[in-house]
């Protein structure tokens, strides 16, 4: 066994970041995926510019370790968003982003995951686009990869799923308004996110429409972090498993045949011991 | 406007690192996303293991940038894949890792994209758990949030997809056999990967089965590297489209109203300019 060569470490990351493909920009704003929540999911790209941040922008979902990383002379701008409490409203966080961007700082837009997925990290940037502001965007791990991950729970397998669903769990005033029958399908994997809320609704309107109600699924809670929690069972019990784990967002939501692979495949517990 | 400081930037990821939250590993199979091609965005957990790996076993997709990480005095290990032309079969693979890790070996199984998705990594691992091999599983950056970051194309966006799905596009036998009538739905993204080869039998049988024929449809080649090519279409012309631009795999395909975006969100070219 090769003991760990700390200098050599260094070194090669300082090479990796020498060597990155991309020049390294100085100007505009930068759209980030901070990723799932361990910091060392963070990418180098990402690493890089949070730490050359003249402003940096953040939601809830950033971890402090993360923030960590952002010069002490660099401003930090909080903006949310819990469930229903936004810090700030989407028109302004997109009208702050222009505004210091134009005043000629480097911003950073740091957001939990990949921007692209259910980040609204579109909205953000068409108002750069139509203020002429230059912009990058920066894909993040997101929660299905990280949660996947960490669970023990591939999204797809060759023998259980070809293809995986990413759907918002963050249905509006309650309602159902999902294409329910849609989602029950063999052979395909579910991933609801933001699902805690909704967890009654999606079990019992999955049901409804005629998955089985022994289909595995799973909940897992602060994933990637080392407070994650992992709740699994089936679409008829997994609500109140939940209750009796007393877990609290943010979760993911798994659903399909690859969540009996946990069984065999969870590596996070055993690592932990 | 601030200009970089170097030194600060090194010290910053120093830190990151030794501030990250799991404990440095020194055993087993560590079965590591390397992300879509752009070197800078592994994950720090990335750069970690490689540069600590005794060996490393890789996929023809993983970047020659990405493979400089490797100890020159650790032993690299090229298991394929092309398509229909595994360098190793899967079984060997498998027993591969098992036998390096019994040997006392820090082994680490770099696979493109993310592993647990379309990465067959669930079936690498249920070997080591055979085996009873210690693992652990890194996330990375999957090609769908690589390439359309890099492609200007959000794949949620609240007026446009409140859900997106990935298909595998590797068509056995160039069959039809996939839930075509499922995919023929409004407010969904729909990204196939490894779709080259596939496109017409993709695009003939959405428009078989209902989909319009003016959906607009993109094809990113070499996504996320100097390379990247981005085609854009719909149903009917990007067959012909593809053809003529001489495009070659990896490739991925996002079809859904979400590329109409990429007009105002292209952000590539112009920083290349």
């Amino acid at each position: 066994m090769t003991s760990p060569d700390s200098a050599l470490l260094d070194q090669t990351i300082h090479n990796a970041i020498e060597e990155a493909s991309q020049p390294t920009p100085t100007e505009g704003v930068f759209l980030v995926g901070a990723g799932p929540g361990d910091p060392e999911l963070l990418t180098l790209k990402a690493v890089k510019l949070i730490a050359r941040a003249d402003v940096v922008l953040y939601d809830r979902l950033v971890s402090p370790e993360i923030l960590a990383l952002i010069r002490p002379d660099a401003e930090r701008v909080h903006v949310g968003k819990q469930r229903s409490n936004h810090t700030l409203p989407q028109d302004q966080i997109n009208q702050r982003l222009v505004d210091y961007a134009k005043a000629g700082r480097v911003v950073v837009r740091l957001k939990g995951g990949d921007p692209f997925i259910f980040g609204r990290g579109g909205e953000e940037i068409e108002t750069l686009a139509d203020a002429g502001v230059p912009f990058q965007v920066v894909p993040g791990i997101t929660a299905a990869s990280g949660c996947s991950a960490y669970a023990g729970i591939p999204l797809t397998h060759r023998n259980y799923a070809q293809s995986v669903r990413f759907i918002t769990g963050h249905l509006k005033n309650d309602t159902c308004d999902l294409p329910w029958r849609d989602f029950v399908q063999s052979n395909q994997t579910l991933v609801f996110y933001m699902g805690l809320v909704g967890l009654p609704v999606i079990t019992r309107e999955l049901i409804a429409y005629g998955m089985t109600p022994d289909m595995p699924i799973a909940l897992i809670s602060k994933g990637t972090t080392p407070e994650q929690q992992v709740v699994t069972g089936n679409l008829t019990n997994i609500v109140e498993r939940v209750a009796a784990s007393g877990v609290h967002a943010p979760t993911l939501i798994i659903i399909g045949e690859v969540v009996r692979l946990r069984d065999k495949l969870n590596w996070v517990d055993s690592w932990r011991q």
